[in-house]
């Protein structure tokens, strides 16, 4: 019998009325911020902030984003985010993102987004393994099975 | 002697302060709205603007977007958006982008976004060659020359 | 003895990574937004939500805004605002909002919004007495008491 | 015989898609960006930009704003925002603004906002008169005749 890993939880909040377009949908560039705010809670939830990280001098710039979108979100409906840690090296991050109205239970929307640690000093990349030992560990047993043996 | 179609002139504009984010640069998701601003004036700029797409009862929804983060983009610098039809059979639209600093020449981003035509009354895919063979014929002029034979 | 009436419970959520500039705070345009959404907030609470007003026929666009910026609100911290209804004649309402930090304490921003409520088929101003009494009966009782009697 | 002083030229620009909502008009809350927009804007043109004071040690922190809404912005038309000094007096300054449409003519919103002169170091208010002789003439000079004497 196997146990399933369960990660954080999902992130959810309602639509805001300034995140819809003259469509009467939620403007397609508004889910790379959603998949942003997901993230953010995502390290929270593992005890990796963003606040934290930076506290010890590492900045997480984005180095992609891809999305495609599937159903439109509409105003005041809540859409909840799952998101998946994909890879992670220590020093590259890719993270999966799905998008699904709570209400309606349609997928809103699916991507990805790739990431690498860096000192914003030297503007070099940081191996978090080697900055931030319990960093790393909290992330790397959230990898999927077969990247984590 | 082949002369080089140039097509519409790149969209350019300054960063806005409330573009930047507290890392001192561009937060990314703004790309994603210069892609935007840069489409729509492309469309404009031959003929075939958004608000009279609409007006024919059509819109033009974002099917998928992705983009490469290059160099942060800073504050009051002017970005440079060169777009390009990458595909286009009435139907589904690609379009690529490449955004420049201005005074630096960095290539800041590159990206894609894919969209199709629409009628919002009934939800269904449209074909611009019926709907409106000269807006058509606007825009399948603009594919690279090896897709337009 | 005195009943205090509580009305609905404040708004809060965290502050986002977008939502601040390269001064390292939130960028003021961000606190407009904020009492937004603790406005559809507080009419939601109330039974009287944008989208059930929306549905009604009627749209509620603001007249006025100001705000007054005291502490600068920090990435990734807490904001609560607590919504105050100031005046309402049934065809124009006045909230009055106070934005905290919900860690510091401090208060970050105060102001107003003033809207009206409008048909949008005719562009005229309507009283929601007559057009929905029962919302018009859930908000009034909400008025301060000086304006109550 | 008297010559008017003109001032900086007016700040215009395309309203953005984003800037829609689903009312079919610009959300209420990218005025304050324009405002934001049209500020720096007149700033670089007197030759005293926020890159440059930034430089200089200067940030200029928003401490009010407010907008009165008269008629609501469409997609793809151009805005004009006329921008007047209102007072200055080396540490605070308030700006008046004037939203109109270049194709209609209408005003569309006005509105002011106050900012003062800050070292971030010290979070303490600065002279500009002190701090940047030039600057600080540049921009007394544009202050109304009445105030000016």
């Amino acid at each position: 019998m196997e146990t399933q890993h369960s990660g954080p939880a999902p992130y959810r909040r309602r639509v805001q009325y300034y995140e819809t377009d003259q469509m009467g949908v939620v403007h397609h560039s508004n889910y790379i911020r959603w998949f942003a705010e997901a993230r953010t809670d995502f390290m929270r939830q593992i005890g990796a902030g963003y606040r934290d990280l930076e506290g010890l001098g590492l900045q997480i710039p984005v180095v992609g984003v891809s999305c495609a979108y599937k159903t439109p979100a509409l105003f005041d409906e809540t859409f909840v985010v799952e998101t998946r840690l994909v890879s992670f090296n220590g020093v590259r991050i890719c993270y999966r993102y799905e998008v699904r109205s709570q209400e309606r239970g349609a997928l809103l929307a699916e991507g990805e987004s790739e990431h690498c640690f860096l000192d914003p000093r030297t503007g070099l990349p940081q191996d978090l393994k080697k900055r931030s030992p319990e960093h790393y560990a909290a992330m790397i047993q959230l990898l999927p099975k077969q990247d984590n043996v």
